[in-house]
């Protein structure tokens, strides 16, 4: 029995509208199965006090978009079978199977790498924004811009990346969403489906999501504790010309290493020999809790292409980032940011600037900078304390990540269930693996996450691990029964 | 005569690296020449007043970056002969030379399709800011969010779409930046290189870019003053089955057309029949200036894919848009939008949510439809006045722009830089062709030019385009002297 139609004459929706959409959800809800008759319009409209006409409109409709079809005499029919296969299953993609778990559902999570919003200096952001919305080109700031960015906040970085002896004369700075569109759009400039691209194992998935996605083939360089392997790295070279080699020397995600000074001229003096273009992912150098600062390998190089954002000193929930790179390069880019989305917002671009250039950046970092430090020692305290004896850790300088090895039988990717309904989450190895494959190790990122949870997040862990590790010892002894 | 490096010793910056960035700069300009000889590491520390160990660190960072190479017993040279081929000329991809001039030289730009700035309502804007940056979610809002958008705005759109009958319940919301990126995000999630793409033709320029770029093979449908050509559209959907047919109903970019009503009967039928995915371009639409509304074509399929903009009714400079799709699509979407830049910028989105929400954006838009429609019966009135008198354009019931036929002769785009030279711009018809070939049309963008300067804009246009047909007759009666 089909469910009347329900009529509402005070809608401001016509009438026959309504009789057409209840109809309409009616058939493709299967309610009103295919190949059944539908009421004569006559009889229909009885039943539902309509004018005739009203009835006949909906069935037009119906029949207009495939759903029903009318036989001379006999009445209307639904139809399915008569639409052309649009099963979105078809006509889509299959589904990434290597999309990261959804772990929203855990009290304390260790699963992104982002600033802590406790930290955001919330009346200085007030402060900058009313700047800006007082000012005098807040006409111009909601007007259609430039796809290199908001031409105030270009100048101050550049002149800033200059004065660092970063920028040479011959570079330009290209505002982009964040470093996750800059990658992108590097990936539309310089990468062919079939490309080879060289980066580090393991890596950011956003990253290995950009070159998959476009059909590039992905090699990865293995880094450790002590960054990059450059002994590897030189050997690959040899042997395959990349189009792109894309390295983090500060603080890497997830592993948290840094990259010592001579590997970084060693890296620009290989790219250099091979012809490889050279890309520095540097969005986390601002962010070091100890020891002195490196040169950037965009210092050693100017034709290195470098990538720095506001989104993890400042506020990912602003999207912009920016590529410092040799004008042919961003000119080329900026094509692409075009055709991607026209430009970035230009809403944040300036609040941003009047933040970074009245120093409120600068000041700012400072207190992440300590804030972070401070969670990293009592993430390593805790470490120490709580997880199994044979897990190994790194030991950041700086950065937002820490890249945990457990005992070799531990699968953290399965495990991740149980922790997420224990209240705690991270994110498996194996989503940051290129080439390798370390399903016993783990990415915390312990930046966005309050002090006093951090302890207690470790503890819930090491204790899910070590229990973990007593079962498989449990089921190792318990020699099984002989089938007979 | 090599001139003396600058060294400042109160500088933050290492004497070595100064020495280094100036020799660097020097040999990287042809000052000092490829094959010459720099000083010895002890003359040149006398010469300075240097440490003679500053000197050889900056040497040293010299030979790293392969710019100079020492010889025992000689000295260091320059050697960029040795420096491999990294020219960014065979690195990147040929420039697309199909780009648009620029045309920002003119005082009076028919260039652009944009809303008007002097139309922005400043205070209401300022206010809703305010709401946002004083309310209770900004830390949430300045936080990573998620790849669908800025939940509030899409809950809105989302309800707002469902009670116009325009949404379907098995409909979900992505927010994008712009429909520029909603186009992007399509092209990533149905189309490879090669698959056919069925667009209007003219059509705006952005469009084909995306497909292009992509290397889709792109097919144009005639659009004439009443809409696409739908026969042309049923034969070539008999002959080939493209990945998707992408249709402005309202007030097309460039043309102003608007498809009739039974001709959106016929395209949603048709892309049906051929299970094709049909892409509803609906950015124009809530800009009518006269007669009633008609069907959007998501209102006749709930397969269609929808894409709105703020950025035509409001503020083009805050790039959010979205698209209105069945959830498997949206789903896809958001998975290539996280790879393009993670998430829409959410204080754009939180401001523009409170705009609209509260009505200002229904306000807003009977401003600008009241304004729009003026400037379209000066821009109409005008072309009457003072085109020359074999013209035909188009007389658009909404949106921005409109198209205009000048007498076979005349070449829009050979004629660009003398308009421009006479303070006037417009784009060229061959920016906007896809099979078409009318080098003797243009567009005109007249919703963002001030009324004033309408009519004096189209007058300097009419004189030029009437003087140059004048030069032509000229020329054609002059009959050649024989060559003999």
């Amino acid at each position: 029995m089909v469910p009347r139609p329900q009529i509402d004459n005070n809608s401001s929706v016509p009438l026959y509208r309504q009789l057409y959409e209840q109809l309409r959800d009616q058939i493709r809800s299967g309610v009103i199965a295919d190949g059944d008759r539908l009421p004569a319009t006559r009889e229909l409209a009885g039943l539902l006090n309509l004018n005739r006409t009203t009835v006949a409109a909906a069935y037009e409709l119906l029949e207009t978009e495939g759903l029903i079809k009318g036989h001379v005499g006999r009445g209307s029919f639904v139809n399915l079978r008569n639409e052309p296969d649009r099963s979105w299953r078809h006509l889509l993609p299959p589904t990434l199977s290597d999309t990261p778990p959804d772990t929203s559902a855990a009290r304390i999570s260790f699963a992104t790498s982002r600033p802590s919003s406790d930290l955001f200096p919330l009346d200085t952001f007030r402060q900058c924004a009313q700047t800006v919305l007082s000012g005098d080109s807040l006409a111009r700031i909601l007007q259609l811009g430039s796809p290199l960015g908001y031409e105030p906040l270009r100048r101050w970085l550049f002149n800033t990346l200059r004065n660092e002896l970063v920028a040479a004369d011959t570079d330009d700075v290209l505002i982009t969403n964040g470093c996750q569109q800059a990658l992108d759009l590097l990936e539309r400039t310089f990468v062919e489906p079939g490309d080879l691209v060289f980066v580090e194992d393991p890596v950011y998935p956003g990253l290995k999501a950009v070159f998959q996605q476009a059909g590039a083939r992905l090699h990865g360089i293995p880094i450790s504790d002590y960054g990059l392997d450059i002994d590897e790295l030189a050997r690959q070279l040899r042997r395959e010309r990349p189009k792109l080699l894309i390295v983090t020397p500060n603080f890497q995600n997830p592993t948290g290493a840094t990259l010592p000074a001579d590997a970084r001229q060693e890296v620009v003096r290989l790219a250099r020999e091979h012809g490889v273009v050279l890309v520095e992912n540097d969005i986390y150098s601002p962010l070091r809790y100890e020891g002195e600062p490196l040169p950037v390998l965009k210092s050693l190089d100017p034709d290195v292409i470098q990538l720095g954002s506001f989104s993890k000193v400042a506020f990912p929930g602003l999207r912009v980032g920016w590529m410092l790179a040799p004008q042919p390069v961003t000119a080329h880019c900026a094509q692409a940011k075009q055709s991607s989305d026209l430009h970035s917002d230009q809403l944040s671009q300036a609040i941003l600037y009047n933040f970074a250039a009245q120093g409120h950046l600068e000041a700012h970092r400072h207190n992440v900078i300590r804030a972070g430090a401070e969670r990293l020692a009592t993430t390593l305290d805790a470490l120490a304390r709580h997880f199994p004896a044979l897990s190994h850790f790194t030991r950041p300088l700086g950065g937002m990540n820490l890249w945990v090895r457990l005992p070799a039988s531990l699968d953290t990717a399965d495990l991740l269930p149980k922790a997420v309904a224990a209240g705690v989450s991270y994110l498996p190895g194996r989503f940051f693996n290129v080439l390798r494959n370390e399903p016993n190790c783990l990415r915390l990122s312990f930046a966005g996450v309050p002090p006093h949870q951090i302890g207690e997040g470790i503890q819930i862990l090491g204790q899910l691990f070590t229990a973990e590790l007593g079962r498989e010892r449990q089921t190792f002894r318990a020699p099984a029964t002989a089938m007979v």
